[in-house]
């Protein structure tokens, strides 16, 4: 029993390791033993690739035979580049499958079980099943809602104002802190702001990694962005969502809606295969997003400074919410030092969460 | 050497169980060691009774004789009620004298020292004096500026709001972060608010412990404090500030000042041995002690939750910070999770905090 904790641990490492580079599949990892010894491990390194238990197999080889499969989430049951998972178990004639989680496509939940079982194959479900669904919160999101898991970034003063009463905002967090925001971006699909911060500022939005880039999207109901804007003039890809019809020839997307609203783009975006989206601001996008109750998790960077002020901007513009028993309940997931700063992860609602940092 | 930092890590450890009970005189822990066996303890427990090394010395009786004090703070060299500690250490026949920091008490600064060392006592000064100044800091701060080291208590929302739009305040933090709160008037002399916050809130400001009860001290300049209030009807004192003469009759007192300011009222509180103050607000309390730049840490209380709004109140009013470079630096010392809130603690200035939670 405690062996079983033991080797899902080792499989949830292995899927760790590939995280925010699967988008949209999940992050699953595999761990063969057999009599006591590992004899293969795997993960899922990219969508379109061999799965995690595809690649434990293959270094398993004949060892396989009778032994026991680890992995993290529900064998597929569909035909990839590398046929269905079941298959391939089935046919290297594992014993025994352990899986900590169910897979949430609508499609699948247990099916694969059923098809494991058929075979005389032991099959046990939920081992560290928390984990594994804390792990992949925004695949199963995604394939919930079909729409991105929305990550809300703040960064400002431990007293929560993004720019002084005279409008001075650069910089009130550390570079470590920014660069740590960076490293955020690579871990989503997409990028969100408002065409007013790209009006203000001009940024790239890039991660910083050549070779991991996220999709930039912007809000511009009224199509103002400058031409000469970076998010238009580089060679990375951008989607600007807008209720005007095109009206200037660009390399880059520009998709018209009826309406933009923070459930529009997310609908659109999801259907992309976008599955998490990081909403960068400013406060009156945030703003939105609070408004429309379409965050799930939310990160702040609090600079060990204190602005004060009434007229100093906050991280949600817009009326917020008019009673508490309308504020955003969050539950503090993780919570880190970065240089002299503190980076705060939190998790909407109020369930309990596996801390995982 | 190691055995030193060990023997005075026990030392401090004695001063930190009585923390907060000793004002206006610092926190002190003394350890008596001979031949590698501790044969005397004690603690400064109370401001008019017995210094640390009086009960150490007591403890250890005869064994004084060729011993090694440890003590976290200069013996004092003046007349108390058992007379000046070097004496008694004289008296006791002790070999050697470790002192973690010197007295900043502008009379000592070392004073003991060379009265010891002509004795023919070796002494040796700086053993983790960083950690022995960090724990006396309220006491080093009195003692240099006379007037007490201020503490701005802060609790809302994660994004630093107080209230709704609409003003609902409610209560934003958790039931244990309010009892925290209690806890840590407690550690202080002295609470603070503003008149309006008596107007609207009519606060107990108690410590919860009837046998600890720190005064309570109300900003009041037009002397608009309600006869009904707590403050002015409860049996633990009170002190108002305020610019009018005395209008009514009241067993708290009432202290007319030309100008009611951050400083004059601290000026006044230093002299009546004062030496910490926990300035509970509200906002715009908060907006004038920023703004003169008399706040030497803070204790910030985050609520799991997201309020937003353009109108919300925050911390800090008034006009804050104009400039970036204008902002009030702190330095994260302490970070806790309380129940499902976070308490930060944070030391104004951009030095080194040692971390002692």
């Amino acid at each position: 029993m405690s062996n079983q904790n033991e080797y899902m641990k080792f499989a949830l490492e292995q899927a760790k390791m590939v995280r925010g580079q699967t988008s949209p599949n999940p992050t699953v990892g595999a761990v063969i033993v057999n009599e006591g010894e590992v004899i293969g491990v795997g993960a899922h390194l990219r969508a379109g690739e061999a799965h995690a238990e595809i690649h434990a197999l293959q270094m398993a080889g004949e060892r396989a035979r009778g032994s026991t499969l680890y992995v993290t989430l529900e064998p597929c049951q569909h035909r990839g580049r590398t046929g269905p998972c079941t298959t391939a178990i089935i046919q290297a004639n594992v014993s025994q499958v352990v899986i900590a989680m169910l897979d949430p496509n609508p499609e699948m939940q247990g099916k694969s079980v059923k098809v494991l079982q058929r075979s005389g194959i032991h099959v046990e479900v939920g081992v560290l099943e928390e984990e594994a669904r804390h792990m992949n919160r925004v695949y199963i999101h995604w394939m919930k809602t079909k729409k991105p898991y929305v990550t809300l970034k703040m960064a400002g003063s431990l007293d929560g104002k993004t720019a002084t009463s005279q409008g001075e905002s650069q910089w009130i967090t550390s570079p470590a802190s920014r660069s740590d925001g960076h490293v955020e971006r690579k871990n989503h699909d997409a990028i969100l702001v408002g065409v007013e911060t790209v009006i203000q500022d001009n940024p790239a939005l890039t991660s910083r990694d050549p070779y991991v880039q996220p999709i930039r999207v912007v809000l511009d109901r009224n199509l103002r962005i400058p031409r000469s804007s970076k998010l238009l003039t580089d060679d990375y890809p951008t989607i600007i969502y807008t209720e005007q019809p095109s009206a200037f020839e660009t390399t880059k997307q520009i998709v018209t809606l009826s309406k933009v609203t923070p459930d529009s783009v997310l609908q659109d975006l999801g259907n992309r295969n976008i599955t998490s989206l990081l909403v960068e601001g400013g406060a009156t996008i945030h703003g939105a997003f609070f408004t429309d109750r379409v965050v799930q998790r939310t990160i702040t960077y609090l600079a060990p400074k204190l602005i004060g002020g009434v007229g100093a901007h906050g991280f949600i513009a817009g009326s917020g919410a008019l009673q508490l028993k309308d504020a955003l309940q969050v539950t503090y997931e993780c919570i880190e030092h970065i240089d002299g700063d503190i980076k705060i992860t939190a998790i909407v609602g109020e369930e309990d969460v596996y801390r995982h940092c």
